[in-house]
């Protein structure tokens, strides 16, 4: 359905027939006088953008009483961004339910696990489960599409905006009333459900679906199934409600593709979006940086994890900051450079379409510190000058738009039951971050030149020759069978410490971990032995373990020990082994080896299957290179990951961004990037 | 009024008609049996107190029931004071309601923002909106006013008690509603809110007063003018209170002086005195030292505004400790000489009145290890014996009394508006402290021997010839007007990073920073550069910055750049800088640089507007100078700010505390304080 | 009465009638298949279990709804176990109740202070002083009761479960109620109440006993003795909750001993064990290592202070893990060797049973990270080797069974009124731990290899040379007396800061600090002199002290100092100090000297008492010594406190545990223990 998109933002008024990527921003013109649209129009214009989000929070404006209706001012604007050759995503505007609809039914807020009612100030205060808040929010969905479909400006659809980032967790009787139906839906029996949430322990046998509670405050830790239930349901709850306006918008617009932003590395973990990515006809995203070590990391990460979830089609990154943004606690500026290398990472991961929030920046209201196109300082302005030169480039990337990601040799597995499961509490240590180990096993790739893709369960993983899965926690029987399938077909698993420990259940794997894979990795492990936040231990090869240690045996004759603990309480025990299976093999690393330690690994984990960097030697870890494709092309994107000049050698193309010295070299400033449109093989 | 306060409390035994200082403590004679109170009175004249406050907290036992009154042994009380020579300053009895009434009437406990019940238990549980309570407390102002209107020990009025330490932010529907009154009064119009909040952001237009609520527990920032205005109407409410007891008073003793202590440093910033100050005939201030590295200064600050407060006129120091606290963390006992120097640090900064909580250390109850005049140990102590020096040493320094503030020639500017905007959420930083800015000025000048008065916006500003405005971040258009103004007319401001950047609704000026004073400043920022935590960055001259960095452009041709960045992001640009007008100036500082880094700079400052320490250099800033003067005398205060002795050679006048050796040098022990009285010029 | 939990205990499979050491665990078969029961019997008998605690979270499997029951489960358990030579110590189930009665009686879930409703989800979700609760839980209790009472398995009843760990604290309306009554009962008067409460202070004078509530959510500190009293009745109503319980149990079956599984140094102290004990027929403990520098010293302690609970009886240790635990931060597995030296510790102090939670490591629920003696990866383990290996140890100890505790020169005073006290909110400094300053202590004798036995207030204090009293903050009239004539008749009493300063009503001894101990240890506290967190000072003899320090002058012309301080404000001033007295002597320590400095103090401190270690002089701190003795033998376990070899010369006995080597010696590996049976002197 991108295509459909790009059809219609290709309707822009240079009338170019051709795809291109979008640009853009949410743009709220109902904070600013008539007399500032005008400006708007111009300046987005001179900025090259050509598709903008509205409507995100105006439901107080279109819907001032429960039957009273305002769209002059949304008319007038449709038009203008229509005349100005400017495609409208059309939001739903349901995010945030007006104060007479508050006042009116304050039984929609949420409450917290604490009992705590969440009040209107801010945004997004409304409970998934709420009949009163869906009744209300869908009759909008409806009014507002009944007014627009036909509007020569719309290119897509917007449901609600950044769903569950406030309110993913509700624990009111709403929510317990829809997560018992839920439940009764998932297990069919309280004996299933009993089983299932292992309430033989502390008494906790249910008798009745009505005795069954979400996890609110209680006086020690709740069941953990029921925890990791409550995160199921809760994901869903909110997926059902984008459902529910998606069939509104499909019944009246069939043709128009429906969208909603997700927030693949938010702050919250509570939306599997893997399992909302076959709900929307294109996905998008939001994306803002937290400044630290592997922060460009991250940003590339959550762009190729986005890609994943997108099944490595084209996607839309709806959300992202020119500058400093005003909810982290210090907000530190964008860089000279930063601004255009950030949004072209994106891009190099599959995005066609670039997005601020917000096309201006608020003058007033809770975010009028978040950097915007048109900043506080107006157009004459080193942020503004930015953003017009990247609309520039991304009119030289127009080739791009359309293709997709060409598949890499390795596979980083992304799953969020093992996210959810593996930092639930009354665990062998409270500080393992799945993310992390994540971001750092994919750090390495990049510090070795390595491409990777970020994939999920719902991915062929056959299609890499090594599949890595940083603590994969949960691991059900079908999912066990896949992987040892891999692995004896030829595949190089790679998986770390807590993995294969339980099934869907949270149901330990007994007889010694990882029990789901235990046999594939010819392995025992009798007990977990997690590190003190100050502990480390030594290993052969001059790498340092933290966070876990394991009490391994082998149990296979041909498992090989890669490394051994040196120090510790495991001193002498195996630390990183791999089993060979029929061509494929399946390696285990117990310990958290951070960036430095992976990076000295992963050559001895990649030779087997003969993975190496594609990149001239000189400048692996300097140049982050992702490569998108079409039928004709192969878009090699190379990004400066570092502050000063890299110069690339040896690499045929045409630049599209970027230029190519006389002899040959590219050379890339701090912070740039470069793409190279080379033929298909 | 003070004035009356002085000829009453000159009334004591010992019949000297002439003004003299206050000296005394809060009074608990309820804590103790009978045959206490005359040792009381013995050892209250033996320390040479002539003044207490009684019956703070005696509601309960005053009004055992609704309709039962007890006032017998209240009358004791002040008869044998009266005996005693011993004025009283009454209270009205109304901090903190008895347990018959919160059991009647809970509604009238407070609400936090969370929906919690805040319970009896402690003090201070009333909701300062309460119908009900506001009846109860005035029927027990009327009754105490009727009772004791004519009684000879009576010299002022004390209204409740550290009105809003505990209760300032009370969210409860008692508080919406006089919220919505405030905001109708203040607004007028649904219309002019919604411009002013900036409601058209997040769907927040209301369309009905009854829609609004206080800032309560929200899914993310609450909207922040609702913030800033829920702070000024809690300020406001409480003020609202303290004028309704106020009024019965005045109907019943117009004659009589009615204050209540503030805190102007406290625990809360929820209170702006500077707008409280009219309603009381006399300001009186609470003061408790914070020990650490500041803790003399910020004691000095404190006391420099409350002058500022009181606008020059003396005050009364209502309650201080002889020694430790009860409620800080760890509460370290004063060392011996602070008792003294602490309290003469208050007099030279217009106190009139030297009074503790409280007289007698309680053995039972919350405050128990709250140290008093009496302390546990009794009157052999080494705490009662500098008690009773203090005494001896107020009574050396009775000129003083009914003394003004001499003006200086630095004036800083202290704003409350700008301390609660600035510090609010959903800022570049959430590290800014606006109190420590300003405190750090008033070090670096301390540590230039230089005086500076801490002024209010409502002061007359022309009166310095140099204004250092720290963070003055709220700066409305007749503020920047008269600010323009002021430096145009020969005046020299100094102001600093997040300044004039917002106007009175917290909507930003536009147009680059710092919007309000850009022109004057002659600069102009696009971006602002806040700094991690453990960042910092380096200017000419030594200088280090932190927490803060901004992108200055200078834009008028006279401007100077008195300091540029040296690293950091903003390496090369101008740092610290200062356009010059008809006859004045206007610098910008643009970073952190803390009491060090002011202390290089100031003088480059200053110097423009030649003021200059008038200590003899070899003590300034070993000497903190500080003058009150009236009609006929120049009172000179000079308080070793060391724990060295310290030699002041060269100043004229009569030593009224401390003595002049032979070669004319006064010498100073470790703490001491001096006091010299010289003709007024 | 654990004579008779020994006679049933040892009619064991193997027919053995003499007494021996029980051995088992938490048996919670009703979260196994049928098929797995069978091999529990097998792996018990094979580990030499004899006893396990059933039905402890069984109350939703027994009780499925009101008034529907089901023993069938249970009745084959017994029987099971009783085939296969396993007592029972049976639980009545009423430790979390089942949803049923919480959906149908939410008004007996449990209100925190903030007003927040504890919901079910975990455990012990439940008000004691619910009268509802109370009605059904005693109905459960009988049904139990009268099934099982004849049942030949059944060797003791096991009281609900860790009564207080998450419930202590109620804030309820039945809390409230209950407080009153209990109140009442406790000062007759209200007169008599607002008098210990000091109600003069903040208004807080009672009228009527109806407006009394608990210490709730407050503005500021609550009111210090009503904390207290809180404190008081909160471990009081559970008390009674035990009480109830037994009451019907021995109606039933008075021949069979009755306990319940206290929590000595658990997270919670809000239960008093000294005033639970004689509530039981025998006392348990729970007990579980908090990895740290001073852990198994810390196990020591517990295992120490239960014996004096227990008056030096035998006691069981009810709960301990065979490694690590689920619900620290980071869960750490222990060493090899660990498993057997942490449960010979309990021995050596007393205990007559080795009790683990439990028996099979759960595969699903909150616990099931939590060590058990047969572990997921089942009996082919470490673990499981290590737990046989322990049942043939304690086989190889039975005659200890019965044994006492032989009293030891040294007693440290451990008092649940001055832990509670000393540690409340408003003191001198919030960084005082009451229970650390007590384990200094201990720690300090270990180094030196001296023998101490933890005592409470309630046990004959006389019996020991030296009276070691850390923080012994509440002192009431009585105990000053006791204390007194103890010196007086030639006992040697240590004291420390922030001792004898208050009544049990918190009320201060005036006159100068520390009032009820003043005159017996001849100095004069006028000030306490507390220490920010990073402060310490430094004393004679290369002490250095933290936390605390006093401002002493001696009073009594025999009182030695025995080292000034050098530094701080105190400098030159005594800081520990000791009176003669007739015969014995009265010492006082001024500030905290942690263990190091507690160990070059000590031998200063016991000298006069003549009391020195009885291990060899090169192995002392080495080796913990502890003696169990009965009218024909003395047996002395020898603890290897470090992780080397030691080598023990010139000890006689038998060894039970340990092998005496041809010289005489006897060599403990790392963590090792032996136990030397001796003939009683």
């Amino acid at each position: 359905m991108i295509s459909t998109l790009h059809s219609r933002t290709s309707r822009g008024a240079d009338g170019d027939p051709a795809p291109r990527l979008a640009y853009g921003a949410d743009y709220n013109p109902e904070q600013w006088p008539r007399e500032v649209w005008e400006e708007d129009i111009r300046l987005m214009r001179e900025a090259g953008v050509n598709v903008v989000s509205v409507a995100i929070f105006s439901w107080a404006r279109l819907q001032p009483g429960p039957d009273t209706w305002d769209f002059g001012w949304l008319d007038e604007v449709m038009d203008l961004l229509h005349a100005g050759g400017i495609g409208v995503d059309l939001a739903t505007a349901t995010a945030s339910p007006p104060p007479w609809l508050t006042t009116a039914h304050p039984e929609i807020l949420p409450v917290t696990a604490n009992g705590e009612t969440v009040w209107p100030g801010a945004r997004q205060h409304w409970r998934p489960t709420s009949p009163v808040f869906r009744e209300h929010a869908l009759r909008l969905v409806r009014k507002i599409a009944e007014r627009y479909r036909e509007h020569p400006a719309l290119v897509a659809w917007h449901v609600s905006n950044e769903l569950g980032c406030h309110n993913v967790y509700d624990y009111s009787d709403d929510a317990a009333r829809a997560f018992r139906a839920w439940l009764r839906a998932r297990y069919g029996t309280l004996d299933a459900l009993n089983h299932a949430w292992g309430t033989a322990f502390w008494s906790q046998r249910y008798t009745d679906w009505d005795q069954i509670l979400p996890p609110r405050l209680a006086a020690s830790h709740p069941n953990p199934t029921q925890q990791l239930d409550f995160k199921r349901f809760s994901s869903d709850a909110l997926k059902d409600h984008l459902v529910a306006e998606r069939e509104i918008l499909k019944e009246l617009t069939p043709g128009t593709p429906v969208t909603t932003n997700f927030m693949v590395m938010g702050n919250t973990k509570g939306m599997d979006y893997a399992d909302w990515a076959d709900e929307v006809d294109f996905v998008s995203n939001d994306h803002y940086v937290h400044p630290g070590p592997q922060d460009r990391d991250e940003l590339s990460f959550s762009a190729n994890l986005t890609s994943g979830i997108a099944s490595g089609r084209p996607w839309f990154l709806m959300e992202h900051s020119t500058s400093a943004v005003n909810w982290q606690p210090v907000n530190v500026a964008k860089r000279p450079g930063d601004l255009e290398r950030d949004a072209l990472l994106h891009v190099a991961h599959g995005a066609d379409a670039v997005c601020y929030f917000q096309w201006r920046q608020s003058a007033a209201g809770a975010e009028k510190y978040h950097s915007a196109m048109v900043p506080h300082a107006g157009e004459d302005s080193e942020v503004f000058r930015a953003v017009a030169g990247l609309g520039a480039t991304l009119r030289a990337l127009a080739p791009v738009a359309g293709s997709h990601r060409e598949t890499a040799s390795v596979g980083i597995l992304f799953d969020w039951a093992s996210w959810w499961a593996s930092e639930q509490d009354s665990h062998p240590t409270a500080l393992l971050s799945y993310r992390q180990e994540a971001l750092d096993w994919y750090s390495a790739l990049l510090a070795l030149g390595i491409r990777a893709d970020l994939v999920t369960t719902r991915a062929d993983l056959s299609r890499h020759q090594v599949l890595i899965a940083p603590v994969l926690h949960v691991v059900p029987a079908r999912l066990a069978k896949e992987l040892t399938r891999y692995a004896e077909q030829g595949g190089h698993l790679v998986t770390t410490y807590f993995s294969g420990v339980v099934d869907e259940n949270d149901h330990v794997w007994l007889g010694g971990y990882p029990g789901a894979l235990r046999e594939l990795l010819g392995i025992r492990v009798e007990e977990f032995g997690p590190l003190l936040g100050d502990e480390s231990v030594e290993l052969d090869g001059s790498l340092t373990g933290s966070l876990w240690t394991d009490r391994i045996t082998v149990t296979d004759g041909d498992t090989e020990v890669l490394a051994a603990y040196r120090t510790g309480e495991q001193a002498g025990r195996p630390a990183v082994t791999r089993r060979p299976t029929g061509g494929g093999s399946a390696a285990y690393v117990s310990t958290r080896l951070g960036v430095e330690g992976l990076t000295s690994l992963l050559p001895r984990l990649l030779g087997p299957a003969g993975v190496e960097s594609e990149l001239p030697a000189e400048v692996r870890g300097l140049i982050e290179p992702v490569v998108r494709r079409d039928a004709e092309n192969r878009f090699l994107f190379l990004v400066n990951r570092t502050d000063d000049t890299v110069v690339v050698r040896g690499l045929d193309g045409e630049a599209l961004v970027g230029s190519t010295g006389a002899d040959g070299a590219l050379t890339l400033g701090p912070r740039a990037v470069a793409v190279l449109r080379q033929p298909a093989a």
